[in-house]
C-alpha cells in the first residue's frame, strides 16, 4: 500500500480528479519537469481517466459508434507517462495543515466485498483539486429509480445505455431542455424513442433569453418531441418492480420507460468544503488569475469544480465545459511544473446542436445584463449563412446587447443552420476585447460567397445595434 | 439632356459608379436624407448595378443559375429610392475647381452609331467617386484575342459565358492563380472543360505563404486541373480567325479554346488622376478615416478604387473586395448625409473556396511580415474541424505569425476542409485588438463536439505561438 514518503527528495504532486483538468494538468506538469525532479500521483474514483463527457449524448445518439472513442488518453497512457494514476480510488479527505490526502481504494473494498475499501494518507507538496461536477438530483420521489439517468460521466453513459439496450420500452422522458437535456432528447429520437422533455423555463435552453429559445423550441418539437414547458417535475412514479414509470407535473403524468436527468451540475466541492478551501456563491472553489486556489500557496483547482470570472459582467459564474477544464488544466499544469501561465476568465461562450439547428451565444443575456446593473439595448437580425445566391445558404438569427450610450458589446445570441453557431466567436473575441458594437462594425471578417453575404450577419447585427445606441434617449 | 442646375435650392450628390460602394453610398445617404433636403445622381457606364462580382465564378460554374441573382439592386430600384442612376454613362471628367463632372452617355452614341455620345455637365455639392478596378491586362501579343477574358464585371461574365457556350472547344487555360484564377478553374473544371493554369508564383494562392499555397497546389490538381507553377506568359498566340489558340510561356505552348485572365486588378484611378486627386503607391485614391478624399472635404472614394490601411503592418493597401467596398459605400453614405462614420481599415482577411479545400488568410504573411519590418516567429499545425471523433471532423492546417518578445499576433493563415476558413474571423478580430498570441489562447471560443475539438485549431496555434515566443532567443 502507499503511504506518504518520509524521506522523499522530489517534490510530489497529487491531483484528485482524473478528467480534463487533472489529467491536462498532470500531463503539462510533466512535460515541464521530468519524473526525477517530480512525482504525479493522481486519483480517479471512476473507471476512466480524460474522456470528453461532452460526446457522451452522440455517443448514446450512435454518431459516435464506441465509448473508447470519446477517451483522449488511457490510464495505460498517462502511466507511460510516469503519472502514478490510481483508478477507482477516491480521495475522501484533504488535509490541508498536513499537506497530505486520504484515499479510498474503492475496488479493493467491491472485491473484498467490503463496504469501502483501504483508506491510505498520500502527502503532497503541491495540490491539484479538479472534482468535476455532480448532476442535480432533486429530491424527488423515485429519483433513485435504476432506470432514472444523469448522463455526467461515462459511466453514468455506459448505465444509461445498459437500460437503453436492456430493457423494452419505447417512451423517454428528459427533465432540464438545458443543452444536456437537449441533446440527450435528440440522442435518444434517433434510438427510435418517443421523447418528451419537461422543463422548468418559459423555454427550452435558458441559456438563451426566450425569443431566441423559442427558436430552439420549434425545431425540436419539429423533430417530433414533446416540449413540457414552464412544467416543474414533482415526482418520478415507480410501478412495483421499483422502476420509473412516469414523470409527474402538477399537471400531468407522462410515461416514461427510461428518464433521463438534464437540469444541470454543480460543483462537487464537499471535499474541498470539509478542508476550508474557500468557495463561491455557486458552491465552486475560488481561485486566482493562475488558478491557485485563494489563499493557498500550494494548491490549484480547475475544471468544472471551480467559479470563473465573467468577464463581462465582472461576478464569477459557475460554468462545467470542457474546454475550459482543459484550459484550467493546462494553466494549472504549467504553474505546478514550475512555469507561468494564467486563465483570466470568460465571457460565456456556448455552442450546441439539436438537428441541425445551431445555437450559440457568448456574453450576457437580457436577464444577465439587467442583473449585472447595465442599461442596454437590444436589437435582432435575420440574415443568411452564405450569399442569398450561393447554394445552401441557409437562414440564421442574431440577437445582440449592446450598452447604453457607451455603445459596449454585452452579449451575442445566435440561432440557425450550418454555419451559424461559430460565427459567435467573433462575439466571443469582440467581448474579451471590451469593444464597441460600433468598432465591430468595421470587423474584416471573412468575405466570400460560399462563406458569408457581403456583411457577415454578425455586423449586420452590429450595424443595427449602432443605429439602437444612437437612438436612444 | 440634364444640366447643371443653377438655382438648386437643395444640394446634389453626383456618385461616379454604379456598384457596390457608389449605390451603397448613395442608398445611405437617401436612408438619412429625403429628395427634398439632398438630390443624388449616380453614373454607372455599363449595365448593371449593385451586384456581386465575386459571385461570377459561380455563376460561370453552375452553382448560380442567373445572372440576375448576382444583382442586389436593379437600376429601377435604386430609381424607386429617389436615385437619378443614369446607366451606360460614363464620367470622362471631374472638374475639381469647378465642381462639376463632365459625363458621355454611351447608350446614346450607340445608338446614334456615333463613335461616342453625347457629353453634359453636371454640377455637385458632393461627389463620390467608386470607379473600382480594372482586370490587370499585361501587353501581351494576342491578349485583345476575342476568347480571352476578364471576370471582373457581370458584362465580362456575361462575354465569357457566350464565349463558352457559343464556341467549340474543351480546352481552358486560366492565367494567374489567385482568387479569381483558381475560383474560375474550378468553373471551368464544372463546366467540362480540361484546365490548365499558368501561375507566375512559386505555389498557387500567393496571398498565402508558399507552404500553405501547396495544399491549395494539391487541391486543384486533385480535382484534375493542370498546375503550371513559376511560369510567365511571354504571348497568347492566335490563330487565322484572330482567336487565342494557346497560350505560351518560355518553356510551353498551352493549347486553348478560352483564355480567363486571373492575374489580378488595379484601381480605376485614371479619372481622379487627371483631375489631380491624390493616389498612393499602389494608384488607389487615398481617403481620410471617414472615406473622405485626403484633401478634398467634399468628395469622398470608396470601394476597388481606393487604397486603405492596413491595421498590423500600418501601410497603405489596394485590396479589391466586395464586402469592403459596401462598408466604404456604408460609411460615406453615412457622411455624405450628413452623419459620420468611419472605416478605420482593413487586417486583410479573406476566404476562398476550391473545390472542398477551405483557404484562409488574414493580417501578414511571412514576407509581409519581413517588408514591415518585424521580427517573427511562425508556428503550423494540424488539427481537425471538430471533436475527432465526431463524424465529419475534418483536417485543417492553421500557420500563425506573431512578433518576437511581444507576442502580438501578426498573421495567420487556414487551410482545411468544411469548417476551416471562416475560423479565421478569430484572428482578424484579434488582430484588430491588437491581441498577443499568449491573450489568444484564453479565448473563450465556442466549444462542442459537432462544432470543435475542444482546444479550437486557433487556439492549438495560438499555444504553440506561446511556446515559439517564450522559447525564441
Amino acid at each position: 500500500m502507499p503511504m506518504s514518503g518520509t524521506s522523499r527528495t522530489r517534490e510530489r504532486l497529487v491531483v484528485i480528479g482524473g478528467d480534463a483538468a487533472g489529467m491536462s494538468a498532470a500531463s503539462q506538469a510533466r512535460r515541464l519537469k521530468g519524473p526525477d525532479e517530480l512525482e504525479i500521483v493522481a486519483f480517479e474514483r471512476g473507471h476512466f481517466t480524460s474522456y470528453s463527457a461532452c460526446g457522451i449524448p452522440y455517443w448514446v445518439g450512435g454518431d459516435v459508434g464506441e465509448r473508447d472513442d470519446l477517451i483522449a488518453r488511457t490510464p495505460e497512457e498517462h502511466r507511460e507517462r510516469a503519472i502514478d494514476l490510481r483508478m477507482c480510488t477516491e480521495v475522501v479527505r484533504i488535509d490541508v495543515q498536513g499537506r497530505r490526502v486520504l484515499a479510498r481504494d474503492l475496488a479493493a473494498g467491491e472485491e473484498a466485498g467490503e463496504p469501502s475499501g483501504a483508506e491510505y494518507w498520500t502527502a503532497y507538496d503541491k495540490l491539484v483539486v479538479a472534482t468535476g461536477a455532480r448532476p442535480l438530483r432533486p429530491a424527488l420521489p423515485g429519483i433513485d429509480a435504476p432506470n432514472v439517468h444523469g448522463v455526467q460521466t461515462l459511466d453514468d453513459g455506459q448505465a444509461l445505455l445498459d437500460t437503453l439496450t436492456g430493457t423494452p420500452g419505447r417512451r423517454a422522458v428528459v427533465i432540464g431542455a438545458g443543452y444536456i437535456g437537449v441533446e440527450m432528447a435528440e440522442a435518444l429520437v434517433k434510438r427510435g424513442y418517443e421523447v418528451t422533455v419537461v422543463n422548468r423555463g418559459e423555454e427550452p435552453m435558458s441559456t438563451l433569453d426566450p425569443d431566441m429559445g423559442r427558436l430552439v423550441h420549434d425545431a425540436m418539437t419539429g423533430m417530433g418531441i414533446r416540449m413540457v414547458n414552464g412544467a416543474e417535475v414533482i415526482a418520478i412514479p415507480t410501478g412495483d418492480d421499483g422502476r420509473a414509470r412516469a414523470v409527474a407535473t402538477a399537471d400531468a403524468e407522462y410515461p416514461a420507460d427510461v428518464v433521463v436527468l438534464g437540469i444541470g451540475v454543480r460543483p462537487e466541492t464537499a471535499l474541498a468544503r470539509e478542508a476550508g478551501l474557500p468557495l463561491g456563491e455557486y458552491g465552486g472553489l475560488l481561485t486566482d488569475l493562475a488558478m491557485r486556489v485563494r489563499g493557498h500557496d500550494d494548491i490549484w483547482a480547475g475544471g468544472d469544480c471551480v467559479e470563473v470570472l465573467d468577464l463581462v459582467s465582472g461576478r464569477e459564474r459557475h460554468i462545467a465545459l470542457g474546454t475550459h477544464a482543459n484550459k484550467h488544466g493546462q494553466v494549472i499544469g504549467s504553474n505546478a511544473g514550475g512555469g507561468y501561465a494564467t486563465f483570466p476568465g470568460v465571457v460565456g461562450t456556448a455552442v450546441s446542436k439539436v438537428c441541425d439547428l445551431e445555437i450559440a451565444r457568448t456574453g450576457l443575456r437580457e436577464k444577465d445584463a439587467l442583473a449585472a446593473g447595465f442599461r442596454f439595448v437590444t436589437v435582432t437580425i435575420e440574415s443568411t449563412s452564405r450569399a442569398g445566391y450561393y447554394p445552401g445558404a441557409a437562414p440564421m438569427k442574431v440577437k445582440m446587447i449592446a450598452e447604453r450610450r457607451t455603445g459596449r458589446l454585452l452579449g451575442v445570441q445566435i440561432v440557425g443552420r450550418e454555419g451559424a453557431g461559430k460565427r459567435v466567436d467573433v462575439a466571443a473575441v469582440a467581448l474579451t476585447a471590451q469593444m464597441t458594437v460600433e468598432q465591430m462594425t468595421a470587423l474584416d471578417l471573412g468575405y466570400a460567397p460560399p462563406f458569408s453575404p457581403v456583411w457577415d450577419p454578425v455586423l449586420v447585427a452590429a450595424r443595427k445595434a449602432v443605429a439602437a445606441v444612437r437612438s436612444d434617449r
